[in-house]
C-alpha cells in the first residue's frame, strides 16, 4: 500500500477511516496530492474524481443525505474550496454530514503573492459547525524540505528548535482537532471544515505509516427522554381541541407505522405533509397549497390549531407560512435533534428528539379525541378539492401542469424522486406522489445551484433507482453535473423546458415586456440535446402530450446509457393555467 | 420612467448613479427585483443577464479588468450571492473593483426557516474591502406592507413608534453606507459588499423618486510623492551594483515610454517582465522562466541583485520565486497604490504611487551606471536562449508546444489576449508576444473557475477585438459563460485540449496509472463541439500542425457568430516535450 509521505496527511486519512469515513470526493489539483494519493490507494475508501468543485460538493452532499453519514471532499488550495460554499450552506440549513479537506499552503507562504492561495482559515464563517484549522507538521517532514522553501523553512526551524516538542504537540493538536470536526459532522449532522496545510514536496510516498494516532472514543448520538417535560405536554396537549402537525423535510421511514395510524385515528389531529415529508397515510393531508389557497377570513380561523407540532426540517409551501404567522397557534411545539425554527414566531418548546422517539414516549400517554369534528371538516374539504383537482385536468391543454402530472404517475414503485428547487417542487406539491416513492430536494438554501449534482450523488448511494425532475434554468445552471463519470445506467432526468424561469410569470411582475423576458424570466432557447451527446445521455424529447406519454412509457426501461427526457411546454400559458387552478379548485 | 416602490432600492441605484457605475450585470430572482426594475428602467445602466451567477461575477470583472472601474453584480437572496465568492477573491486579489449588491430578506426573516435565506451579511470574510449591511427602511414602506408579514411588522412597528425619527436615521445611515462602500471600491479597487434587506411587495412601481439622498463628495485617488523618502532611495540605488525590476500584472500603457527607454538605458538594470506585464522594450527580459531555468548555483550568485523594484501585481512565474527566495537582494521596494506582497521575504519598502509617478519623481534624480556588465552578460544568454528556442521548435512534433507557438504568433495586432490559468498562461510566458497585445489572465487566486467569464467581460468592454485561449479542463469548468447574450461576433476562443490536466504531467507524480489518470489528469474524451451548436459558436477544430496553421489563417476573418478553435494535442507527449525544452535551451 502506498501512503503520502507527509505525516499529516497519514494523520487524516487515518482518522478518516478510523471515523468510517467511505466515500471522498475528490477534486484534481497539486496541493492536495497527499491527500489524493493517501485515499485513493487504499480499498476501505470509496473514491471519486469531480473537477468542477462546485458539483463535486453537492455530488457529495446527495450520498451524505442517502446514507445519513458524514461524506468528504477534498480539495487544492484557493479558490477551489470557494466553489463549494453554495453546497457547504445547503448542508448546514438541511443538517446533512458534509467533511470539507481542503489543503493548504503553509503559513508564511499565504498573503505574500504566492498562487492559488486565499485566507482559507474559518471560511464557511457561519454556515459551517466546525472550522479545524491544522497545522504544519515541521518536525516530522524534516526530510522533505525542497530545494526551493529551503530559505523560509530555515529561518523558521531555528526558531522552532527553541521549542523542543512543540511539533509533538502539533501532532497531538492536528489529531483532536480532526477528531473534534468529525464528531461534531457525524453527531450533529452538518458540514464541517479541516483545512491542511502541506510543504512541498507533495507527491513523494511511503510503504508505511509513520503515524500512529491517539486512541479517541467513537461517540455515537444520545437521546434523553425527559419524562417530566413530556408529562407537562400531555396535559396541554389534551387540553387543545385543535391539533395541527406540520411536517417538513424528512427521511423516509423516521416514524413507525403504529404511531401514524394512533395520530390518524384522532380527530383533533390534521397531518399537513409534503412531498419531501415522505410520510403517508389515507387520512392525512398532503398537497398543503391547494388545500389552503382557495380559503377565507373565516375558513382560516376554523383551520387556526390551538397546538402546532412540527418535525422535520424546511417546509416548502410558503401559504402553511402565512396562514400560520398571521393564525398563531397558542403553542408551537418543535420535535427534531437539530435546530428548531421559529418560523411562526411562537415556537415555545423545542424537544431534542427524534420525531420516532417523542412519539413513543408521548403518544401511550395521550387520550385521543374522538368527538372533535377538526379532521373530518377538513377531510371532506379535502375530498371537493381532490375531485376539483381531477376534473381541472380534464381538457386542460398541454402544460407544466398537465406535464407534471403524467411525469409524477409515471414514476417507478420503489424509486427514488429527486426534485429540482423553484417551479418544480412546488408543481410536485400539489400532486399525489405514491408512498413508494421517496422524495428528495434541496430545501436548506433552495438554490438552483446544484440540484442536478446532488441528484447523481444520492443515485450511487441509494440501491433504488432514481429520478430527478428539474426545470430548464436549474438544469442548465448545473449543466457541469453531467461531466461525472459514475452516472447509474438506470438514472433518469426529465427537464420540463418552458425556455426561461416560468416561476417569475406567476409573481406580480410586468409580463410580456422586454425588460421582463430578458431580467425576469431570462428566456433563452436551449435544448438539453447537445448536453447528452457530450456527456454520453441518451436524449429523448417530447413537445406535446402525445409525445409526452408515448416518451414516459418507455423512460424507464432497461437502457445502455442514463436516459434524459426533455419536455418543452408552452411558456405563455403555464403561469395563466396554474393561477387558475387554484380559482378552480375553491 | 419607472422606480421600484420601495425607497432603499431608489437609494442604491440613485447612488450608483452619481457614483458613475454604469454597468450593472443581473442574475435572474425575486429579492432582487426592486432592484433590477430600478436599473433597468434606466437608460443610464448597461444592465446584462446571467443566469449563473459564479460567471456573472466573473463576467462583471472582466468587464472591470478592462475599464478600471466599478462594476456592479445584482443578486437575489441565498446561495445565489455564494456562487459570487470565486470571483470576488479574484478581484481582491487582483486589485478589481466589483460591488455587490445582494438581495436580502428582513432580519426577523432570517434563520427562521424561510426559503433562499442565508446569513449574508459579511459573507465574503476576509476577500472584500468593505461591508455594508444595510437596514431595513420600514418607516417608508408603511404602505407597501403585505397581508402576509403583517402581524409581524406590526409588532415590530410597535416598538419602532416610540423611537420617532428612528427610520429617519436608517435612512442616514443606509445612504452613508452605500456611499462609503462604493468610494472604497473606486479608490482602493477592489471588491465590496452591499447587502439589501427587502420587504415584501416587490415588483410595486412608481413614475417619480421618493427620496432625495443627501448630496456627498465624490473623492478621487490622491498620490502624494515624499521628495524626501525619494531622495534617500536614490542614494541607496546609486550605490547598487545589481538592480533587477520585476513586473508583475499590470495594466497596458501603465508607464510612459521616455522612462521606459531611461531604464532600458541603464547597463545596471535587468527588467523581468511577463508576457501580463505589458511592457515592453527590446532590451528587456520577457520569458522569465526560459531565462533562469538552466542556470547554476553560479549563474544564480551572478544574477543576484542588490535591489529588487517591483511593480504590478502578481508574478507567474515560479522559478523566479524559487530565486530571489533563495538568492535575496538586499533591497526589495515595491512601488504600488495596493498591497505590497512580501514575495521573497526581503521587502523593506512600499510606495504608494503608481510606477509612473514613482518614475516621474524618482528617475531625474538618478545617475545611470553606463560601465556596467550586468545587463550585457544577461543579454548575451537571452540571445543564445532565443536562439536554442528556435532551434527546439524545428521538427519538434505537433504538441502544445508547436501550438502555442503557432497561436500566439497568430494575434491580430492591436487585439485583447485572454489567457486560462494552470498551463496556458505557462505556456504562454515562453513565446513572444506582440507589443501590440494587451494580455490578461486572473492571476488573483489563478483559479480556472472563470477564465471564460472574465474574458467574455473583457471582451464587451473593450474596442480592440479579443482572443481567449484556455486549456480544456479550465475551459469546461466554466462551460456556462458561453450562455451569455453579449458576446461579440468578433470573439474568439482557442481551446487546447489535451483531453486532460496536462499540467499534472509535468509535475513529479506517478504517470500513466489508472489512479494518476483518474485523480490527477483526471482524464476525459470531451470536446468543445456540443457547446458551440448549443450556444452559437461556429466549431473549427485542428488535430495537426497543419490543420492548425490553416484553421489560424482563417480564423479572424469576419464572422457572423464568435468562433471557438479546437486544437486536439497528443497528452501523452506533451510533458516530455516541456521538460526537455528546459534542457535543450541551456
Amino acid at each position: 500500500m502506498n501512503y503520502s509521505k507527509i505525516p499529516l496527511s497519514q494523520t487524516v486519512t487515518t482518522l478518516c477511516k478510523t471515523h468510517n469515513i467511505k466515500h471522498i470526493v475528490i477534486s484534481p489539483g497539486s496541493r492536495n496530492a497527499p491527500l489524493t494519493i493517501g485515499f485513493t490507494h487504499d480499498d476501505f475508501f470509496n473514491c471519486y474524481s469531480i473537477v468542477d468543485e462546485r458539483c463535486a460538493a453537492f455530488f457529495a452532499l446527495g450520498i451524505a443525505q442517502q446514507l445519513q453519514e458524514p461524506v468528504a471532499v477534498v480539495c487544492t488550495s484557493g479558490s477551489a474550496l470557494l466553489n463549494y460554499y453554495p453546497a457547504i450552506a445547503e448542508a448546514y440549513y438541511s443538517h446533512i454530514p458534509l467533511v470539507v479537506l481542503s489543503a493548504d499552503r503553509p503559513k508564511h507562504l499565504i498573503d505574500v503573492g504566492d498562487g492559488q492561495t486565499i485566507k482559507q482559515q474559518n471560511i464557511y464563517g457561519e454556515h459551517i459547525l466546525y472550522s479545524a484549522n491544522l497545522k504544519l507538521d515541521l518536525r516530522k517532514t524534516e526530510n522533505q524540505k525542497p530545494e526551493e522553501e529551503l530559505p523560509i523553512i530555515k529561518s523558521i526551524e531555528n526558531k522552532l528548535e527553541r521549542f523542543l516538542g512543540l511539533q509533538k504537540d502539533i501532532q497531538t493538536y492536528n489529531e483532536s482537532e480532526i477528531h473534534d470536526a468529525l464528531t461534531i459532522s457525524k453527531l450533529k449532522f452538518g458540514p464541517v471544515h479541516i483545512n491542511i496545510p502541506f510543504d512541498e514536496p507533495l507527491y513523494e510516498t511511503v510503504n508505511e505509516l509513520v503515524i500512529n494516532p491517539k486512541p479517541f472514543k467513537i461517540e455515537t448520538r444520545q437521546e434523553k427522554v425527559d419524562d417530566f417535560e413530556i408529562k407537562s405536554l400531555v396535559d396541554v396537549w389534551q387540553s387543545a381541541k385543535r391539533k395541527m402537525i406540520l411536517v417538513g423535510v424528512l427521511q423516509p421511514n423516521s416514524i413507525e407505522e403504529k404511531w401514524l395510524q394512533e395520530i390518524a385515528d384522532d380527530d383533533s389531529i390534521i397531518v399537513f405533509t409534503e412531498t419531501t415529508s415522505n410520510l403517508h397515510h389515507p387520512d392525512f393531508f398532503p398537497g398543503i397549497d391547494k388545500m389552503i389557497a382557495p380559503l377565507n377570513e373565516e375558513d382560516f380561523k376554523a383551520l387556526q390549531p390551538d397546538i402546532l407540532l412540527t418535525f422535520g426540517g424546511l417546509v416548502v409551501s410558503k401559504k402553511i407560512k402565512v396562514f400560520l404567522r398571521t393564525y398563531k397557534p397558542e403553542h408551537h411545539w418543535h420535535v427534531g435533534l437539530f435546530k428548531a425554527n421559529d418560523t411562526f414566531f411562537c415556537l415555545d418548546k423545542h424537544l431534542k428528539l427524534r420525531p420516532n422517539t417523542f412519539l413513543a414516549a408521548f403518544l401511550p400517554q395521550v387520550t385521543h379525541h374522538t368527538k372533535s369534528n377538526y379532521k373530518l371538516t377538513w377531510l371532506t374539504v379535502r375530498q371537493k378539492r381532490r375531485k376539483m383537482h381531477e376534473l381541472y385536468l380534464d381538457d386542460l391543454p398541454f402544460s407544466d401542469f398537465t406535464v407534471f402530472n403524467s411525469v409524477l404517475k409515471s414514476l417507478p414503485k420503489q424509486s427514488v424522486l429527486q426534485v429540482g428547487n423553484s417551479s418544480a417542487i412546488r408543481y410536485t406539491q400539489l400532486f399525489h406522489v405514491s408512498k413508494s416513492v421517496s422524495v428528495f430536494c434541496n430545501r436548506g438554501t433552495s438554490g438552483i445551484d446544484g440540484s442536478t449534482s446532488t441528484a447523481i450523488g444520492a443515485s450511487i448511494a441509494t440501491e433504488q433507482r432514481t429520478t430527478f425532475i428539474t426545470g430548464d434554468l436549474s438544469f442548465f445552471y448545473d449543466s457541469n453535473a453531467l461531466w461525472n463519470n459514475y452516472i447509474p445506467k438506470t438514472f433518469r432526468i426529465i427537464v420540463i423546458n418552458n425556455e426561461g424561469g416560468g416561476i417569475f410569470r406567476i409573481l406580480p411582475g410586468h409580463k410580456d415586456t422586454n425588460n421582463f423576458d430578458t431580467f425576469f424570466e431570462t428566456k433563452h432557447h436551449l435544448s438539453a440535446k447537445q448536453l447528452c451527446e457530450m456527456y454520453g445521455f441518451k436524449y429523448k424529447v417530447a413537445k406535446d402530450q402525445n409525445e409526452t406519454i408515448t416518451q414516459l412509457n418507455e423512460f424507464y426501461k432497461v437502457s445502455k446509457q442514463p436516459v434524459l427526457l426533455e419536455i418543452f411546454t408552452p411558456s405563455k400559458i403555464n403561469d395563466k393555467i396554474l393561477l387558475e387552478y387554484f380559482k378552480f379548485i375553491k
